[in-house]
């Protein structure tokens, strides 16, 4: 029997990371919910200690998640352990995973600890975390730019308290895959228990070798755990992408003889559903989950495609969940068949009053547009308008019109906690208009750091456009989405979604990557 | 002295293969320069033989460029050789680059040929090309899936016949870092004469790992020559990103030891310049060029960045050309200034005309927009009605309007051949509109794949627009991008120009990977 290669998710904790890509309560449940789907075997739900927030997404991922290991970060003291152990309460299986920079460099100039104090710091946390949890993970921050006796020190005294797997990050993404790997064969031979452990690794893309990094790791450091993230999302460059690390270990079986318990008929799914609710574009020539990744233009590749699937493609599209665009609904479509069709795509309505407004968005939608594909209906889900979430800021009514020679002008509709208001602006454009318009009320002073525009579906000039607005604010960023036929009231929407969102965020303390 | 690591840029040849991403001759043209100034050391311009419109681009190229060797591509036949050549003349250096499938899948199910008769074939190639110029270069298609001492029994034979590089491409992304490097190091050590020759890789990143791969051949394999492209760009998940490939040389080089030329300041611009030429987006978590590449979000990280820059950090992003926005130029900035900054953008326009048109534009846009910064410069030159290109289609005046509960309706001025039309039209959105009534007269039947806007300068509602529009027609497909502060206008402008590129462009044959 063939080893098992745990996935440990991470795309809710270190993707959320990202400048502009956090993530609400709702939209975290949506994509743990996916992610439990996919099967990854660790779901890093976030960091219980650096807010109120975060906390409470963490609590909510684990009361839900049953068949996934639900992970809280702590740093390594007993207040962010304890909060991560309480947000963990309801898990099925929960692990708290507690971290410490051990390189020279972050020891001396961040967090100014001797050795000596940073081996008895990570010491004490994981004894004090395996009297919350039985299953703990030991990270050591910056661990490949660490000195290897000093590391080794560390690993086995954490294992002696307890630690159950243990993590050794290349936090600034500096590794080559043969140097990672030889690094981390050596010191797990210089652990006398380091088989009382899994090795683990978690890799950055700054030199764009993360998955080489981590499958090294894996292949000659002996790791049986990889760090990742859904389209490599994360800080800076981002994390190892979970899409091709499976793909990767599935394709080359033949030489990694490990199994991996992916269902990776879910990955472009899960891919979409990242991308949408943080509106961080996949590149089309993005491996696995790029509109190209796929496609073969040159008439010598179609050409021996066409004779042989394998002259030119090592993984088939189905297999990770590509598939056509599939005109699910339309105008006629009942109750029960949306219902059913937001179940297969894995979204979860909270409750009745929430299957009803999506339905009539839905309706509303089928109105305008013949053909409803399954992006519509998860953009139209991804509306704040039909999630739990209060909502300050919502639209009423926009009027704009645009001519050579003029400028453009907007009028919007909007209410403010239930009461209406009507702004009205000139712009360089209708979109800039209406983003004035409502401002002129608003007065929110928000930097917009981020305008992009997705045609949800392709093929179709009648496809809704998908508009992302990031705003920042007194050092918040946030994104909006919003979606709809008409580019305009798109934007319109984003905007007021992103106005919603950061009016109702808490500051936090973020962790390490 | 340390050895030097040859890179070989071919955005132009396998990038623009990517389905969507075919460019102009002036588009190619622009690029080419900016790899000159970029130091790449070959630029493949194109495959010579695959159409007219190809040759001719390589033809231009080799015109212009001086500093960088020209290469073409050609399969192994004295047709494609001799229009390589030809397109070649012009060249201050050229370089033939020939190639044929040596995998025993590619020669039954692709060539229907004998591994004697691909020996073969190989050989007279290269020694017809060595008949037109010094420098030739000779790939494996597929050579990593190719049976060990049969390729090397090729390479021997085209050594002998003058081949001065040799390239071994994961033509289908299928390689491990320490397999390709063992592969190409063993290969090296069975062929007697490899030491007459440079040896190549050219890694494409179906699983993520073409860089890895690729530095896996230089370091394990003995490889001095790396084939790359800006972006990453290429057939399905792209080749080797460029940046990451210099980048990762310069940041480990205790390890590798390495030289490379490139002057890394133009990184970012090169980047840039594809992505908008091709439509094609690069993703915020792209290493060393994402726009997220260099950001920190969390608190730790950015506190451990004001502590020690290295703490987080192994690149400066100013070395590879990320710079603040400037504020470049505005409404007073007279014809010189614009045509020194265009110099300085190492943008050539070719006529006197061509600037003069520029110039309009630029004075148009500066009446609307108060901040002219780089990237508007670079869209304003992109901008067909500039550049020397024959048009079909042009805009003249639009005007729009949208409002709740009514279907949005738009007119639309424009010209064909000189002549002035005027469609109006309804549609789901003011886009949709527009782009409904230009086909209203001109009923293309054009399918419409992709429609993606980005906002060219962040950080203000008043940014332009940049719109991409992707037609396919009778299995042909063109970009077209528009830019405008008013977006309705700017897919207007990006679908007449997809338009006039579905009308210039002649068919061709494609190459391989």
């Amino acid at each position: 029997m063939a080893d098992q290669l745990i996935i440990f998710d991470t795309t809710l904790r270190d993707g959320e990371q990202s400048p502009g890509a956090s993530m609400t309560r709702d939209e975290k449940l949506r994509i743990a919910r996916q992610l439990e789907r996919l099967k990854v075997d660790v779901i890093e739900a976030g960091f219980a200690a650096s807010s109120n927030g975060d906390f409470e997404c963490v609590q909510a991922i684990a009361n839900v998640i049953k068949d996934s290991t639900v992970c809280s970060l702590a740093r390594a003291n007993d207040r962010d352990i304890g909060r991560a152990a309480d947000a963990l309460k309801g898990a099925a299986r929960g692990r708290i995973h507690t971290f410490i920079a051990t390189s020279p460099l972050h020891m001396e100039k961040k967090l100014r600890m001797t050795p000596d104090e940073v081996f008895e710091q990570a010491r004490l946390a994981v004894r004090f975390a395996r009297n919350q949890r039985d299953d703990v993970e030991f990270s050591a921050e910056d661990g490949y730019r660490s000195e290897l006796g000093f590391l080794a020190r560390v690993c086995e005294a954490v294992i002696k308290e307890g630690a159950t797997t243990i993590n050794i990050p290349d936090t600034v993404g500096y590794a080559i895959p043969e140097l990672y790997g030889e690094f981390l064969r050596k010191l797990r031979e210089m652990v006398p228990n380091s088989d009382q452990a899994v090795w683990s690794v978690h890799c950055h893309n700054d030199l764009g070798m993360a998955v080489a990094n981590s499958l090294a790791g894996v292949k000659l450091g002996g790791a049986r755990q990889i760090e990742c993230t859904i389209n490599g999302l994360g800080e800076r460059a981002g994390n190892c992408s979970l899409e091709e690390i499976v793909m990767a270990v599935k394709t080359r079986r033949d030489y990694f003889g490990l199994d991996v318990g992916i269902d990776t008929a879910q990955i472009v799914p899960a891919s979409r559903m990242v991308s949408q609710t943080t509106g961080f574009v996949v590149q089309p020539n993005k491996a696995v989950v790029g509109a190209n990744a796929f496609a073969h233009a040159s008439g010598i590749h179609q050409d021996g495609v066409l004779k042989a699937r394998d002259t030119y493609e090592i993984m088939r599209a189905e297999d990770v969940g590509w598939s056509a665009n599939k005109i699910v609904l339309g105008k006629l479509s009942g109750r029960n068949a949306f219902k059913q069709r937001l179940q297969e795509l894995g979204v979860m309505l909270e409750s009745e009053g929430e299957i009803m407004a999506a339905f009539a968005k839905f309706k509303e939608l089928a109105d305008r547009k013949s053909e409803i594909f399954d992006e519509d209906i998860l953009a139209l889900v991804g509306d704040e308008s039909v999630t739990a979430e209060k909502e300050q800021y919502g639209l009423i009514s926009l009027s704009q019109r645009s001519e050579t020679g003029e400028r453009p002008h907007a009028e919007v509709v909007f209410t403010i906690d239930g009461v209406e208001y009507k702004g009205s602006a000139d712009g360089n454009g209708p979109v800039d208009a209406s983003l004035n318009a409502i401002e002129s009320h608003v007065k929110s002073g928000a930097e917009l750091l981020l305008y992009s525009v997705n045609a949800i579906t392709s093929g179709s000039t009648e496809s809704q456009g998908e508009v992302t607005v990031r705003l920042q604010n007194s050092g918040r960023v946030v994104n909006g989405v919003g979606a709809d036929p008409d580019i305009v009231v798109a934007s319109a929407k984003a905007y007021l979604s992103a106005l919603n969102k950061l009016h109702s965020k808490a500051d936090r303390v973020a962790a390490q990557g």
